[in-house]
């Protein structure tokens, strides 16, 4: 195989933004536009005027039987990523479904029981993962640098969306349209990357507030508790209402602190662990000495172009993927979880997660939800925004 | 009155220093040490040396009624600091106390109703109160200069305290002697700075961890998430086994972003403020213009030589306070509720807080102590830990 033929289903935001770069810009080597998809005929003739030559199909499935793609990018509405990404498998096709993997636990475990039956290529769309500075921050606590963890704090307040946000898609922050708010929208990016950097935590207490900050029914103001395997302590801070916001990470470990902020990482490192000098100090008052290091960060940050060069390279060469699809499921069960514990006011066991249960109380919340927008979609250019 | 004859009560590492500032080091005008009083014979044979001519007592009552004494420095373990502040009122005595105000509120607001029967001047040692950059903080707030408040997010994590420390003295970090751990000990200051500050919670649950870096059975890990009045929330998160830990206070508000780290004041000042802004704005997208303002910070900190300097005044000429003694109960309130939520593992109204409870519950601890403590008390030098 010489190129990967893509089509690519659902021309909103990020669906159409993901066409230009392949077709327009040329962006991705060895990957072609060969077909787009869109229930929306006014993004049909959208796509028809931008891309003359490709295929726009209606219907999903007739893209999928049409022979003239080998894979799928998914960027149609959360909802409907799993089963979008389930039926591509069946066609024999390689599926990158855009993040959130799903918007409940549930269906995204039947979207990687799919995958695991498949001998296709299975990616998602975390291009916060080509940032260099998490990928160094990533190396550092992966080859023991900072020491055993002893907490982490992410104040992730930068998510701003005004009301206007808010208002400018029938979807947009319902449950029925999204399944949830900044948690399922904004925030997957940072609840992959913890879950990616640390692992998972074994249980959290969440604190939510829905329609804090705006008229909306889904959250826009989160803390959680977290608590590791280990009995390192974490906070996860997130608004959309708070601006201008912070972005802060802060990881604390036995071999000092690192801190990532403005995109840099800074390395308070503790000369000797703290466990071992604790054990052997025998003054009240004396601290490990620790060196304030500037830690460099080399690379460029591709975003969605590096997923999909890792995407397009898995598939023609087998390459390891930056980003595979079956890890979806892991900051969507943090993601879930949060909701679940304001919902259930109660510790939620990450191991344990009950997704049927949390299934139910969602559906609850489509069911009994008020909101009647009548508003229609549009499509704005999202440059910088995610 | 021309000078105000002060007696210290308690001889270990806080009351030793201040007796040297003040009689030494003359930092303090109008104040003179003109008794000191401590149960232990040896810091009395210290205090004979250090001092020729002011009279040492081993017994409070006595230096209470020898006429030799305006007003009283209560330099004691936290437990008594409110039995030997009442006793002091009932002999017509001017009152500083040390912090904390008390271990549990029951006896704080005892201590709070003797100083409201007296005439005297009722003062406590909350010396951070001196430190120019809270108190600049503090004006901003009251000023409205950050609007109504959205979030606060403390990070207390500076105050490491090796094992070393902990065995440093046979009522440290116990039930019995203290009262608790890093929340009765290092945190009182910072609990009274949120408060002075940003005023009370409205209501906390908690997430605290007994002797999990060290060997005590009292607290050295803590977590509390908070909810002010208005629909603020907060975190606030404090430790003694990281080092070298942080210091960094957050404040968000409608007029932008208050940030505390290192001695300097960083305010992102949104030009237009963040509800107007939303009210008014149509893009999805768009953030209100924010400017990041240095903000001067002037004078000095003039720790406990400030408080001890106000408390004369306030004696000698009437000025007013700035730590008067009865607001000792507030940070004392927020303290004795982190523990409770974690012990009853639910919420804590602060306006409804059931000191009675509380105490019960603080007294089953020291009573299932396991703890035996071997080591004396060992007098150090504390300067810069507090």
């Amino acid at each position: 195989m010489e190129f990967v033929r893509i089509g690519i289903i659902g021309l909103g935001n990020m669906g159409s933004s993901h066409c230009i770069q392949i077709h327009i810009e040329h962006k991705v080597p060895g990957l072609k536009l060969a077909a787009v998809c869109d229930i929306s005929e006014e993004r049909r003739e959208w796509a028809g005027r931008e891309f003359p030559g490709v295929p726009v199909f209606e219907h999903a499935t007739d893209m999928y039987q049409s022979g003239l793609i080998d894979a799928v990018l998914v960027a149609v509405p959360h909802y409907d990523h799993p089963s979008l990404s389930i039926e591509a498998f069946s066609h024999g096709l390689h599926v990158l479904v855009e993040k959130p993997a799903g918007v409940y636990t549930k269906q995204v475990l039947m979207m990687n029981a799919a995958a695991a039956k498949s001998d296709k290529v299975f990616c998602i769309m975390y291009n916060q993962r080509t940032n260099p500075v998490y990928q160094k921050l990533r190396e550092l606590v992966q080859d023991g640098e900072l020491g055993e963890l002893k907490r982490v704090v992410w104040i992730v307040t930068d998510w701003y969306r005004p009301q206007a946000y808010h208002d400018s898609g029938s979807w947009r922050s319902t449950w029925k349209g999204e399944g949830g708010g900044t948690l399922i929208n904004q925030n997957p990016h940072n609840l992959d990357l913890l879950q990616w950097i640390l692992g998972m935590p074994k249980r959290l207490r969440s604190f939510v507030s829905f329609g804090k900050y705006y008229n909306i029914e889904v959250e826009d103001d989160v803390t959680a508790y977290l608590e590791y395997a280990n009995g390192a302590s974490g906070v996860y801070i997130t608004s959309t209402g708070e601006s201008p916001g912070t972005n802060r990470l802060e990881l604390s470990g036995d071999r000092g602190k690192i801190v990532v902020e403005n995109n840099k990482i800074t390395f308070h490192r503790n000369r000797i662990p703290e466990r071992e000098h604790n054990r052997s100090n025998t003054e009240p008052f004396k601290r490990p000495e620790a060196w304030v290091c500037d830690i460099p960060v080399v690379g460029t940050n591709e975003d969605h172009v590096g997923i999909m060069k890792s995407f397009t390279q898995a598939i023609l060469k087998g390459t390891p993927l930056l980003s595979p699809g079956e890890e979806g499921i892991h900051g969507l069960t943090i993601s879930n979880a949060i909701h679940y514990s304001t919902w259930t006011n109660d510790w939620v066991d990450l191991e344990q997660f009950n997704h049927d249960h949390f299934h139910e109380l969602l559906l609850e919340r489509i069911q009994h939800s008020k909101v009647e927008k009548k508003l229609s979609q549009k499509v704005v250019d999202v440059t910088g925004t995610y």
